[in-house]
């Protein structure tokens, strides 16, 4: 069995030395592992945006890569440093804060272990009594372990029920009478784009087709703050610079934009499951 | 013959899962390929600032080395998608949208292809109905081919004229009564230097040396927006903290400077064939 | 001897083509050599920092890691460009302007050398008379020539004494009258906690222990801008959201946090030796 690529993902950013840090603990266990970033940019202690990331590149990585997440509040407290084991043959390290959420829904989530921190954690670099930093001492010490074929899921810790995972309060989306309910689930913080957890198949369903004139309202815990009527298409391409759309986003999902524009600074909307959106004609 | 690098280029910044699906896409194609990333904070939508950074740095990695570029504000539309070789050989993949206008002034683009998107595309991922994410869906895919030898270039799709490749209308840097005339092709976005598009070697014809005053003005659209007199210096630190200075940059072209200081952000300048500047002794 | 990692550490961001450009010369060298970034967001010409983040990271990496630190805004002039080899076996490429301090003080540093830099640079790019981009041009060159075993350390130019590197002026934490006294030596720029350069056993010897209330005051040049009686906890997880605390940092040294929140924008506090800080109880 080949050795496996390590894929990370924090709320650290790239302006200090824990990252570096991480990746030179990886080296160190095994010089040959490849490592890559998937970000650090999560925004500071969302482990609802960890999570959501999760879904979105897991799937595309080889069977049997090593991911690494690290949004991590509560570090150092009693919350479990954890490896989920996959359906589909992934790794995800990460504490059990919210963080698998999104995976478990997906029903992706085969095994969980609670990873033994006494016994797996980095030695021998004055660091064995350091509380705030399990991103270095404890997971990526431990994702090196598992990616160089040293250690084995169950060799971490005990498992424990799927049912124990920390998750989130949310309904999946739904049609009645013609009208297609969900929420924001995520924004892309670059463009600024807005994704619902609307799937296509909804649409599909409901008879909408590109170049339809859809309506949309957004509302935050029941007070409603935008409502418009809008064409969707295939991409942003179709409409005019500065025009808003409905389009299917690059997960299969029902999304938001302005051309060229950034829809989330001009109408002021966020993401989560208060933020709901329902789309009728 | 080895196996490529493939580099990759971006307005996606590292804030969300794009470029970890890119990377796994590729990585699910052959996991011993290495991928280096160059930027992913090329200004959203600036096809000429990602045709900039080609010339800044394609030169000096090894010959094969494949490149993604992925500033692509008609992704889903009509554009075309393309990989163009160039003569010192190299491989660079891009929307055909202003990406391919610098290497193709410098006379280095060789051969361009369209690639056939039908049939060269990611699939088995539930994406094949998706148009928004080619970076994703058709370019690192194709990369990976390409860098793991099991496509050729020739086996993307037909060949066009380099006369269709999208470009820029602007002019060459040129001397006229001992005056030296150009424009601001570009910012340095980090520290606020302005470079322009004249070649160090007109400032050896007019006879500029290091340590003399130059005159410089800048303007935008023929307003004049900067009018100075300035020293001309192999480089910032030979001037105090705070003070202008003309010097040779990395692309052996003029450029200007604060020392220590952001040019860009005191004087609200900016870049591109409408912002003409000139010097004169 | 296998090939070394190289690890870059920069004040480039990611915004433009230069970290790019490096790492072109260095595969242009050798491509099968690893290059990793620990981090190109040192703030800009901050050889203080630079140096901080040099403790960090660089223990936790194999022995025979090459880091190349490219903070210089005295690139072209008259300092020196120089290569520490450490006495824990790891080398250090970077213009010796303050970069190499906290390494020397920490005594880790056993020989430099002045790299003669018109015998060792990038020649055949046209870039022979650039004299702003030593990154690219030397030290990413040097670097890769010694991780690849083609150049040994002695080779890259004439030693000098290590009471010749350039330091800052700072003094010791210590215990006075049962009171500790240091200054903040960095900041986390990306939680926005701040550190001390107090070592956790002062903190012991003085028998503060987790759970008591420790007052803290911090003077800037000898005006005292915080003076608060905080907890000193484990982690920043046992207080309540919002909440201040003090805490041992993964340095093992004393550091300041606010639960969640952002301390240095909230006081705004910043750091280095002017930044004095001390404790009683």
């Amino acid at each position: 069995m080949d050795k496996a690529i390590i894929v990370l993902q924090t709320d650290f950013t790239y302006m200090e030395g824990a990252v570096a840090s991480m990746y030179g603990v990886i080296k160190s266990v095994d010089s040959s592992l490849q490592i890559y970033d998937a970000t650090h940019e999560i925004p500071h202690f969302d482990t609802w945006s960890a999570s959501y990331r999760l879904i979105q590149y897991v799937r595309f990585w080889p069977k049997g890569t090593v991911f690494v997440s690290v949004v991590d509040p509560g570090v150092g407290t009693m919350r479990r440093a954890s490896l989920a084991v996959t359906t589909d043959g992934y790794y995800i390290l990460s504490p059990d804060n919210g963080t698998f959420y999104h995976l478990l829904k997906e029903k992706k989530i085969e095994k969980i272990y609670e990873i033994d921190i006494e016994k797996h954690r980095l030695r021998g670099y004055s660091t064995d009594n350091v509380s705030v930093f399990h991103g270095r001492d404890v997971f990526s010490y431990v994702a090196a372990k598992l990616a160089s074929l040293q250690l084995k899921a169950d060799e971490v810790g005990p498992s424990y029920p799927l049912e124990e995972i920390v998750g989130f309060n949310e309904q999946d989306a739904y049609i009645e009478d013609s009208t297609i309910y969900g929420y924001i689930e995520i924004a892309d913080p670059n463009f600024g784009n807005l994704w619902t957890n609307i799937p296509i198949k909804l649409f599909h369903e409901a008879e909408y087709i590109y170049g339809s004139m859809i309506s949309v309202e957004i509302s935050c815990n029941k007070n409603v703050l935008f409502c418009k009527k809008l064409p969707f298409e295939a991409s942003f391409g179709y409409v005019e610079i500065g025009e808003l759309v409905i389009y299917q986003n690059e997960m299969n999902r029902i999304a938001l934009a302005i051309s060229r524009g950034n829809l989330v600074q001009e109408y002021k909307l966020g993401f989560g499951p208060e933020w709901e959106v329902r789309f009728w004609i």
